[in-house]
């Protein structure tokens, strides 16, 4: 299986105490975990050309990965359109915490995909909702993280097929932190936790729910469908 | 309760055969019906200014029915985008047959909306599924159609939240025809047939769905929510 | 409409604390502001005769409230079979609290309906995740109770068809505190609060959710649906 | 993987047309094609005893195949407690055909699981509905089966929480006929086909959602959630 892990990859650069957590990119260390766990892990971010979104790199993804925050808005359009195209022909997406608000995850919900947020320093507990569910496979009953960023509810997102975490906040707040969604023949998984000063993704925990992600977004299925004027299948009355 | 209904009304200016059986056109004809059940309906077509959509006449909709179908092109994005806004924000909306492929549906649905159809003067007949949803309230076990055009699965949508009519046509096909969605406040209901040339609006049953789908699709629920950055409602440690 | 309003009633008989709380019991209580919605509201207690529940009161009521929690298995089972079969013919049913372990929840349910639980004077707070539902119709963000029972996840119910609520407990727990389902031709509301020490049926943001649920929970859709053995609609090639 | 096949084995003893079809049975039918698939494939049939379902048998289950139909009031309600409570805690659960009127179904489900029904050598055309699951694995859009039982909606279960089949039906019913569910940590598989008399089971296209359907449900997910009274995790004011 081929995952592409993107990142915008701009706090690593302009933020000290990022490059001190990711000393070579939020990217590169879920990439390391994923190739670990026995997958074809590499790596594309916004600043290489066509954001390393070209089309050889999304034909060849079986799975993408998405971190983004604060250059949403520069992610091209054209690339956008590609890769909800590369989704709705199979390829899974993980989108991760602040991927909330990317282009991408926006256009395929097709809601503001907004939440409260706050940065303190507080606890997070995320509960296993849905223990029967492959993305939870091997965890306890909750994932604990003793400081992250909160996000809490409303999520102005669709409501999600399958919920399969609940966070709870020291600051008095819940939030949905892992919905699945499928769009035309792909899935999707979002996954709250992963702000950029936090060492979340050395996590082994988060690790393991990325990883499942991945696994539960392979492509599978049935044949593309066919769309258009088709022909009858049984005799019609009235011809 | 305050509807508005939209048309583009362009088959019934160009095709006789449209004029005839909806001679002051589909929006008045489902206007009309509303009307009756006891609504507040007017109606709001293609070629008016801002196609009718001012932001007067959106601010004043509760629920808004929509037909399209050769010249969703010509919709201007930034009236999609203010109609967009408004379902967000709670008002109802209920997409009609050939609605599937209109900027507004695909833009809240996230997926290409496509599917198999075929006009062949056949049968359509309209399994209830839900026989508890207040959309099917008043029918029996199914409405029957004696020709409308067939539009077939695979239909590329999200899962529905609920699904309370699947289609059978004698070509062989089924569709899932009557799923309902909601997207931030707003509640969605597409409901499939009507094919500009069979007089589909003038079924009473049809109506009676048209109908029920309105009262179900109207503004409801708590507070809009506030979204952006948020007090801590507990004391956090760390602070 | 017509609402029954079933409490097994120990509590309040044993325990001064509950009847200072609830001093005509909580199905008064309830009744009470039922009533005052303007909702044909009645009462039955478990020491009644057939518990309160029989034919006549069933076959007359368009939404049963249960409340039980130390008595479920003094209620007999050919009770709860009538029970679960009116809801399955359309009856509305609204269970709280504690009587996620009630006979009727969980044969309609067909889970354990297990939790954590824990009295210990706590915080609840109940987050509207789903702010279009008409269940969440009037309120705020969020309902704040100062002291309640927690209950905890995982609540062995299987995935709600829509998720209204998620509680936030001091104590670390979430909860999914308002759910909805669909049996046969009934609808069924679990909404979490109202341990029987605590003034919780006295709060309004509570009242109206429960007078909502109600609502939400009435009898509506199509004709009841024929089983069996069915002759064809169509002609079959084969015969 | 370990699959256990069950059946009640009487069409077989009774019916030499259905003999002349599943010459070992419709259990050994199934377990064969399993076991090509790569399965550790066993079968358990009504009249051994405890129908073949120890507690020995049942706790070297990973998934369990169902198919009853004469004789499912003969199945023991114990075994189909200790069945239910093997789900709850993860075993998976594939229902064939009239198994839908199986205690194990209904205890399950919740409701009565009726349907219409009609057997008349007729066409079936099973349509896929969501091309990205799992359960759908390798096939094109549709399944044809030149002559099959009809089964009609409405179909009285829970809404699926995914839809992957609608069966279209030459005599003009639909019926949604490849349903999943969560019950506890056990996922559940109905899948509609497989009548008797007809060589069903020797469909290369059935046999691989079948054998899709098993990998599908096998046990996943996190530890076995601890119910009951629980410490708070986090300290309470009250206290």
């Amino acid at each position: 299986m081929k995952v592409t892990v993107w990142n915008e990859n701009r706090h690593e650069q302009k933020n000290p105490e990022v490059r001190a957590v990711y000393p070579e990119g939020i990217h590169s260390a879920i990439a390391g975990f994923l190739a670990e766990a026995g997958y074809d892990a590499r790596t594309a971010t916004l600043d290489e050309p066509e954001h390393g979104l070209t089309e050889e790199v999304l034909n060849s993804t079986d799975v993408l990965v998405w971190w983004g925050h604060i250059a949403h808005d520069e992610v091209r359009d054209e690339i956008v359109e590609k890769v909800k195209q590369r989704v709705l022909d199979g390829m899974g997406l993980v989108v991760l915490h602040s991927g909330h608000f990317s282009k991408i995850f926006k256009v395929l919900m097709g809601t503001s995909c907004d939440l409260k947020w706050r940065e303190a320093d507080e606890k997070e507990r995320l509960w296993v909702i849905n223990p029967a569910h492959p993305i939870a496979n091997g965890l306890g009953e909750y994932i604990e993280l003793e400081k992250e960023e909160m996000y809490g509810e409303h999520f102005d997102i669709p409501a999600p097929e399958e919920l399969v975490f609940v966070s709870w906040f020291e600051g008095g707040e819940v939030f949905r932190s892992g919905c699945t969604y499928t769009r035309g023949k792909g899935k999707i998984f979002y996954f709250r936790p992963g702000h950029e000063t936090y060492p979340t993704y050395h996590n082994k925990d988060i690790q393991k729910v990325i990883t499942n992600g991945v696994a539960w977004a392979a492509p599978t299925g049935s044949v593309k469908p066919v769309y258009g004027n088709a022909k009858p299948l049984e005799a019609i009355a009235a011809k």
